[in-house]
């Protein structure tokens, strides 16, 4: 009972809405250093740094050397940085629907859990023991969907959720996903051949459980597939080329050669910055980018979500 | 039979579409001042100013005592706001579409209310108990919803629906939304048990309750979920960047430097207002931004639709 | 017998693709004053002139008398431009992906009308007059909708197809599309329960009778939601500013001052034009608006439609 | 026997994945002529060449007789500029998008034939009548639909599938996509009736009936509702605007006055030409533009697959 | 047994998430030159180097002899260039999305894949010949599939599978795939008549069939329907026009003539490859493209999930 009661207090912590609460004034994430992309940014601003200074160098000898100045048009730098800017925005956009699309497949597989559960009670037999199978099975999905994004091995959470036994089963399957939804599939058959399972709310249930292969598919497919190598490659070609040339343009227009690198630098932190952002919201599952999605977090709260529905009925 | 009578005055009013006449001239809107972005977003401005004021100070300083002068050349702005502007777009983009998708998701709660109750009240048993309840619980749903989105303690609206003990059980529940989806799922197992609701109705009806779940959920993602954090610090950091240095730019282009802080302010007022709406339009439930979301009306909308439709068919 | 003749010759006219013949070159549209935008716009135009024609006298006056001259940096417009371009771009988009789909809903009543009495005809019982009444009341049902959406009583064409009677109740009822679709829903439960209509047909038909309550309460959520007010308070007051200081940055740059309000006005007429095909767009069901969706030959098509069908199989 | 091989042929043939390998190089397509939207545009530009004339003479005219001199800033069409742009992209987009929608509902209703027939010959009843029924008003949906999104007459392919007494009743109807499936409806009302078809795949094949009328009608949406009309000339009327003030804003930069026709017209023929595409693409199913969907191959491409399915079975 | 063992190892190997672990470092991709657009552009570019210093020559020539200077303004650039980049932009995001479309779709046919076989096992006959068919067809469907889109004959992986019997057959028919899905349709067709097939499954699994086919359709309309020719053709004739007048336009604003021809081909470099990104992304399912997709791979990890799905049941 005391079990119980701790579920459900752990549970409603779980489904606070508190993420907005955190978000700070403009102030605080203006100058805020924590978002280490500007760290994994830096190094490469520095190397651009140190070139545009050897290419004003080498331009100033040229010049005094053999009277040819580079009087590279400025205005051909605006027709360039259109075409960067076309790049940037379409990979920016890929990036951010990819992340959002991952997220919204993570919502996807979060309300078929509890809609699978929630009819699974309501319809299902009314055997204890084939109820805590299924919430237990539905339960340890998340999990093993997670654990595949990531090429990791199986957690101690699904160990608990479906005994040792199951769980080294399961690890020497092909899919680990597709096992949990063949368990599902089974649990089912074996309500609907004892009569207890209507055919029409089998019907239901089992279309949410294909749907939680559907939206794990769909996950793997953003995982397996990045943006189309042509664009990274000719992106990072493109903001070379203009890093390069960019101080052979400015020589003419100042008077003072040594503010040259600091303004390429000042140039090179934003559009490497956006390249950067780029890069880290291709692969939302990845824990090594900063704006992976928490699916440790949502895959708990399924667990909790489903286990208190479990507690609810009896 | 008054009570009809005045339900459907009531619902009939609730109905009517007035939510364009209230739509002001462009004048009007113009100067109008209570949309309090702008309140919120003048200290900021006024913050630039004074920071703008402060770096041509020290500009001038410099430059009278070392002999350096700062010649930032005004075409580095421009790819700087091409950048800024990229990214203030997908952000207002991503924040508007995330607005309209919550709309939307409640605007799907409202059809799969009255489709549930539609069909519910048509297809299902014709006693008058099982009838009231069914109403009662899926009108409970938008106002339960409402209050998991907001983290809210239950209303009186809720309490009058389900009564007060059912209403304390409620709260004691993990996840209300899904404890009222699974009272509707008893509801349902209930009449098709007793042979009084057809299979194929069942199927129809208990789909539209489980879009009810899938709803909820999609609008618990939105709220779980801001944009990534990588986009709002960068966003900011580049909008710090942009209006220090561009006092600086525009200290050989001015003959009067004291014109230099008006200046930034101007620029600063519509980068901070659409930084602003962005943030704004990203939680689009919570009561602490202007635009949110009228689920009171919404829900209360629905529950005067659901009662009408139960006069109807006594 | 010749009335259906007529029917048919009415029903093919009105489906002939008509809509591109009339479609005019381009010098034709080039020059055409009917698209009224134009006289809504033209007003503040002029008062834009006015205003800037004071502010240029406001300038010189001060110049003259206190020896401070406005140079407000043009570049600075450039940036304020693009701000502005950006709200409007995504103003427009909006706005027309609103109005787009408010036509997509209303293209899915008409589908889903003559899927719902295809079904019914084809695979529904024999009897006369329970085909009629299905017809007539499937008929009303997009009747019914427009008055909704737009607040208009009843027509004349719902009394014709349904009776005065039930005209009177249905006026009487919370939401009138619903009592529609409950009516409807009653026919096929007769129908099902004399065991003329099977359980795999009457699934069928039935969810096409709840996509029509989808589609109108999608279109309900257009209608009773505009644009976010921070939205279209905020574009009004970045185009109020920018075409007040935009004569202020003109004055240096123009050797003769009275062109300055030619040319704001100038500026002004797009603004003003784009902000307002933003507004009529919002709102695709209002007839106060140029171009909102042709719903009365909408319904009128498919009330033809159905009744031909009805004719068809007699 | 003959017959059937020269079908399989055909249908290998038809279904042989060949248009990217007409795709030509970079160089070919660039002087290429026969895209005649150049064609089209050609007058108008010429048009502009000479109202510019007109405009520079009268400008000289006025200057060299009143002294007054026309200083439009150029600043002011880069303004006017954008403000076309937007338009233009919104339009183009627009287009483009209706075009592939189009395509996709085409794709739709190919692939919902074959799922027809593929489920009507492997689940139904093994009557060869039936089936020859089946295929040949399937086939004749899709030649059916190109009739009425173009307002043709029934072909002789019809007529052909469905002999000249069904052909000419069905001219006869209202509408004839949706009598041809009422036709299929009856066919799968008889199977069921008979008991030769099972319940769950009768919902099934009635389904991909249903969705063949859903395709149709999206197609007749797009056909019947062109871009909003205050689009289209407001559109028109910026560019007229643009291309008549465009001279006298160049007339003090350039030295040679003869210089500005052609200047204008080298301007207007990138605006134009992208007026007409948005122009074109908004009728996709038009014969009269360059671009129209190949509905003729499509509907016979699945005229021969649905053939070779009932020869696959026989 | 150790041929389980070593699939299922296989099976392991090919889903572990390895795509993102070969992703670089900006510097390495920046300089890489294996994607090789660049060396499809590169002709094209020193083309336009050429052209440039003809049209050079020409234009002193003229000068020189006819004292005809030609003074395009560069602003005409700025204009001209945005329309180029209207037209890129569309053209990027439309070759973009067929391509992610394609992978989509593809994701799906894995997904359907996978849940036709875990439903067809969990719920079907016992019969292991029966779960062997339908495991080798369904395995086959993504072989023949892509045969299909790339116009190839079929592989020995299809032989493997389903004989050389049956492939021949399959060779023979007119549209492969439709062949297949009908194959799987017969034995649900045996496996329903036999009784050892509930309806509901049959109508779970016979979906997930029907949607294989909604896949491959879509790949097919995505290789039959290149973008609508008067785009490819205009943003060619475009390019062409802007590169050709663009040496005119710098000859008065550079002083030594030599530098044109470098700067021109600067320009051309990016405009070209960005045509040819998207002519690339156009195609998605060509080999003789860089970025096709992965169909093999994709397609023989499907076979060996289903094979593992076989192998965990026995």
């Amino acid at each position: 009972m005391h079990v119980v009661i701790l579920t459900f207090c752990l549970a409603f912590r779980g489904n606070k809405m508190t993420s907005y609460q955190t978000r700070k004034g403009f102030w605080h994430e203006a100058v805020a250093l924590e978002g280490a992309v500007t760290l994994k940014v830096i190094p490469s601003v520095l190397i651009f740094g140190i070139l545009s200074s050897v290419v004003c160098g080498a331009a100033s000898f040229i010049k005094d050397h053999f009277q040819v100045s580079f009087e590279l048009d400025i205005s051909v730098f605006g027709f360039a940085g259109v075409a960067l800017g076309i790049l940037l925005v379409i990979r920016l956009n890929a990036g951010y629907d990819r992340w959002w699309e991952a997220r919204t497949l993570w919502g996807g597989i979060v309300n078929q859990s509890r809609n699978l559960i929630i009819s699974s009670i309501t319809y299902g037999p009314e055997n204890k023991t084939w109820r805590d199978n299924m919430v237990r099975w539905t339960a340890a999905f998340p999990h093993v969907a997670r654990h595949t994004l990531r090429s990791e091995p199986l957690s101690d959470e699904v160990i608990n959720l479906i005994g040792p036994d199951a769980a080294s089963n399961l690890t020497a399957s092909g899919h680990m996903p597709s096992t949990v939804a063949m368990q599902i599939g089974e649990l089912l058959q074996t309500a609907t051949k004892q009569g207890e399972l209507d055919g029409f709310a089998f019907m239901q249930i089992d279309r949410e459980r294909a749907l939680l292969i559907d939206h794990l598919g769909a996950c793997e497919r953003i995982v397996l597939t990045p943006l189309p190598q042509i664009y990274s490659l000719k992106i990072r070609h493109f903001i070379l080329l203009f890093l390069l040339l960019l101080p052979v343009a400015m020589i003419p227009q100042l008077n003072t050669i040594w503010w040259i690198p600091i303004l390429t630098m000042l140039i090179a932190y934003p559009l490497l910055s956006l390249d950067q952002i780029g890069v880290e919201l291709e692969n939302p599952f990845s824990t090594a980018n900063h704006s992976h999605l928490p699916l440790n977090d949502i895959s708990a709260t399924i667990e909790r979500n489903l286990l208190s529905f479990l507690h609810l009925k009896q």
